[in-house]
């Protein structure tokens, strides 16, 4: 191989320094979903397809990697193929008619393609033999492809009819590689159905949701789950976008308790000032509030407009967010019904009197606020941490899933970045696969970018990149074996510690814990071994002492 | 979806309960492989095909999971038919000539034939228009394949010849069956090549060697790396064979230093040791030893029939393992060479000293023997803590790549059980990606053996399934704020505790802590609240105490 490896675009190899930052997270996360009494499940990578077609829509589909089967997977395309050969068939007698109409030398194409569809018409229109032929021939598609492809053909073989076998070899080709697209013969889609039935891991909500339905016996609930995986999308991969990322959701089913929404506000406030952030704000919305407001605006086919155009007060002013509204179409007298919407500020408490009044004629917005009611003031009264709760009702993410609670949270002002965690309650979790009535609430955190939070913060410990603490140098195997004595004793103590393998430069070897962020090395040469001692070395004051085995191990601690 | 939801043979779902007992192992293995210097580094799931093709065997190549490229990805393909369009041609041609030779009433199927190839031939054998077709008319099985399918169209089709069309589509479709079948148009392996660039990962080693040779300008060498990520192999499924499964490999690779060879089998011993294995036995061999024995048998190709009889000993006895010998031609003078190794008995050193003297001739056995002795003697003056070091010179795994130690572990004599363990030294890890004189050694441990020997052995310990250590009964929300605000305390001391989450009955509520194997229930209704404290029941013995929250929380650190 002459050219260097790569990897897949939108993937990555993760560096000993990366693997130490992501796993501190993730520790912390793990950590705290545990406090909280999340049990951890694994799925595995790929599923069956049908348990992943479909769930993410469309567009969720197309990104959707699948597997391909093994062996012989195209057989049946083969044989699907074969059994269409009547459609083959059909050309051959196109093609017959159109070598009759040439040697009738008719000189015009429309002669030609008239005569052609005479031919044909007579055999397939009136013909009850075969349904399919006589539905292609029926079609005025089909008709004109067969006519501009005679038409196409003649004016390319020209005058020169003598070679049958040319001619015949060219319309077929112009013939099929407009059947190709016309009839979508191997068509990705339809073909993708019949050699491959199996499918990455798209995200970790419905394999959670299929592992519920098929373990249920054996699940005592309500089911507290968390699941740190990667899940796989065929994304155009871009900045801070990647085809290969990890998940990390904690979900509860089985339960409606709103103690769990409290709970969840909590646990994103544990995790995060774990990690030393200060002022995450997690903002919170109800789906029925929403459903509330577009009830007020008499349009519930407005409400993304609405709330995209009310997201942008603190950008465009009340009069820009009132002119965007109109222009899509809300009324007047709507946008005056929820004027309150557009000085929505003050304390949460504040915020949710305001929606009570706003709402109060619509019976499932005031469930909404009630149930905001409820979560915001026990995560009040039972204190947060370090972040903030904050009620947005321009939150509107999930809203063909959510049916209650919505969470969204942003990192601290001072970093310029997307949401780094999202979640809600969506009441009818497993109805996909069947199994009614369960509702499930979770949150889930963005790894990667709150990655990249903490890096711009520097927040990552610095130890957190330290991993041998020293490096013992080799001098010889002599040497070497009084050292791998001392080392085998650390090690059983936990201490991380390293020979250096070779009998290499002493310069070379120093310069390799260097190289390393090694903070120590110890010197064991024929004078330190004859006194049973070691010499330690401090690779950043550059300090050096001769210690006794002891007093190596307590300084090494 | 009617039925209930499955996932892909041979994958697995993992229970909460598995997850910990997994996670355990994994635990360890990481702590061991951190204070050995190793360093964790992890790459994607999937590779680009050319990083992974070819690398394994044709065996290999066939069980890679390949993953179909996304958007439209047969275009190439139905290009390729196109292009071949001719070949269709061909067979217009064909068909006109059976149809020439029909409407001639030949009464017999050979004549027939005879006839069908007189016009071919004219047409295409002599004719230097088109060379593929030549080639094509040209082979014999192609005639005997005209032949065979106007033939049987002839006896299906009877005397009926007045339908064109109808002959016309039974021969085509007779004919495209064998078609694809002798020519593997739509062929499995070439397309394979045009719609899937991608494949999932189907060991480390591959990745590992790809990584150091994308990075090397950014690694410090020797390179001490970890890697404990899925595998996936589309194998048959079968008990202990699953489809994605865990390796946890460690490797050096940048140095020939035989020190890691020490280093890793107390690495292996560091582990099994910690998971409490008593008796494991890492067995070592070398490569150089068995070229050695093989100069001396006189037939290097003999080797692994020499050393699958040699493994026989303890089975079939001396004559038994003599006489496999024999019959798979190795000599008798070459048996009575290597007579030590049918009495290879006694300590390592005894074993090392036999081989000497055997191997005596051959330079590479030689070189064999003083890498074992150095590698035997310093585990042995360095000690091990639980496990058996022994040489066994039938060891012959991955003998195509490794150059230089073998290791293989057994488990204890105890649990009936295949290898849980193997490594080597392989002495150009890096060369197939283009970067030369890269020796790497490392070694595997393997995850789903190991879980099933401690779990056969009972060495699980008991607090791995513990997750939450107290449930709060809920007795309505006033009752349920009390206990969450002492929740939210005793979480922030680390300490797993749960909130039942909605005001069941208090019996529901308790068969949950008990199904969920939580061993402390916390009593906090309106007396206990009106009393500022906690009833404490320990959910084994039945006995309950009466707390105070900081007694609550020192009773359940």
């Amino acid at each position: 191989m002459a050219s260097k490896p790569s990897i897949p675009k939108g993937t990555r190899d993760f560096s000993p320094t990366e693997v130490a930052k992501r796993q501190y997270i993730i520790q912390i996360i793990k950590t705290n979903f545990e406090k909280f009494g999340f049990q951890p499940i694994e799925t595995p990578s790929f599923e069956n397809s049908e348990t992943l077609m479909g769930k993410y829509g469309e567009e969720g589909d197309r990104l959707i990697f699948k597997i391909l089967n093994s062996g012989d997977y195209l057989k049946d395309v083969r044989k699907d193929i074969i059994s269409s050969i009547d459609i083959n068939v059909v050309f051959f007698d196109v093609i017959d008619a159109l070598i009759k109409a040439l040697t009738h030398k008719y000189e015009e194409y429309d002669g030609i393609s008239n005569h052609l569809i005479d031919v044909l018409g007579e055999r397939y229109l009136n013909s009850n033999e075969n349904k399919f032929l006589k539905d292609i021939f029926s079609n005025t598609d089909v008709k004109n492809l067969l006519i501009s492809f005679s038409k196409e053909a003649f004016i390319k073989t020209g005058e020169n009819f003598a070679d049958s076998l040319a001619l015949r070899r060219k319309i077929f080709s112009l013939f099929f590689n407009r059947y190709f697209e016309q009839f979508q013969y191997l068509n990705s889609n339809k073909t993708t159905l019949e050699i491959s039935e199996k499918a990455l891991r798209y995200d970790l909500t419905v394999p959670f949701a299929r592992y519920v339905v098929q373990h249920q016996n054996d699940i005592e609930f309500p089911f507290k789950r968390y699941q740190i995986q990667p899940v796989w999308r065929a994304d155009r991969p871009q900045k801070g976008r990647f085809r290969e990322f990890y998940q990390c959701d904690a979900d509860v089913v089985g339960s409606t308790s709103l103690w769990q929404e409290v709970e969840l506000v909590q646990l994103y406030d544990g995790v995060f000032s774990d990690l030393g952030l200060e002022g995450v704000t997690i903002k919170i919305n109800n789906r029925k509030i929403l459903s509330g407001i577009a009830e007020v605006i008499g349009a519930s086919d407005k409400l993304i407009d609405f709330t995209v155009a009310l997201d942008k007060l603190d950008k465009i002013g009340e009069d820009g967010v009132k002119k965007e509204m109109l222009q899509k179409g809300i009324s007047e007298t709507a946008i005056e019904k929820v004027q309150p919407l557009f000085n929505f500020t003050g304390t949460i408490t504040e915020k949710i009197e305001k929606l009570a009044s706003l709402l109060a004629s619509s019976e499932e917005g005031m469930k909404g606020v009630e149930e905001l009611k409820f979560i915001c003031e026990n995560v009040a009264n039972l204190g947060m941490q370090k972040s903030i709760l904050d009620l947005d009702v321009t939150l509107a993410r999930g809203l063909n899933y959510y049916t209650g609670a919505i969470f969204e949270v942003a990192p601290p002002a001072s970093v310029s970045m997307g949401s780094i965690g999202g979640g809600g309650r969506y009441d009818d979790l497993t109805g996909i696969f069947g199994l009614k009535n369960m509702s499930g609430v979770g949150i889930s955190f963005g790894l990667d970018r709150i990655y990249l939070v903490i890096e711009e913060l520097n927040l990552f410990p610095e130890t957190v990149t330290v991993t041998t603490k020293a490096l013992f140098i080799n001098y010889g195997n002599t040497e070497a074996f009084y050292a791998m004595k001392a080392i085998a004793e650390l090690r059983k103590a936990g201490i991380k510690v390293e020979l250096y393998p070779d009998n290499a430069k002493v310069g070379k070897q120093f310069n390799h814990a260097d190289k390393r962020n090694i903070p120590f090395a110890v010197i064991a040469g024929e004078t330190e071994m004859n006194n049973n001692q070691f010499a330690l070395k401090n690779l950043v004051s550059g300090e050096q002492v001769l210690l006794d085995f002891e007093e190596l191990k307590e300084a090494l601690l």
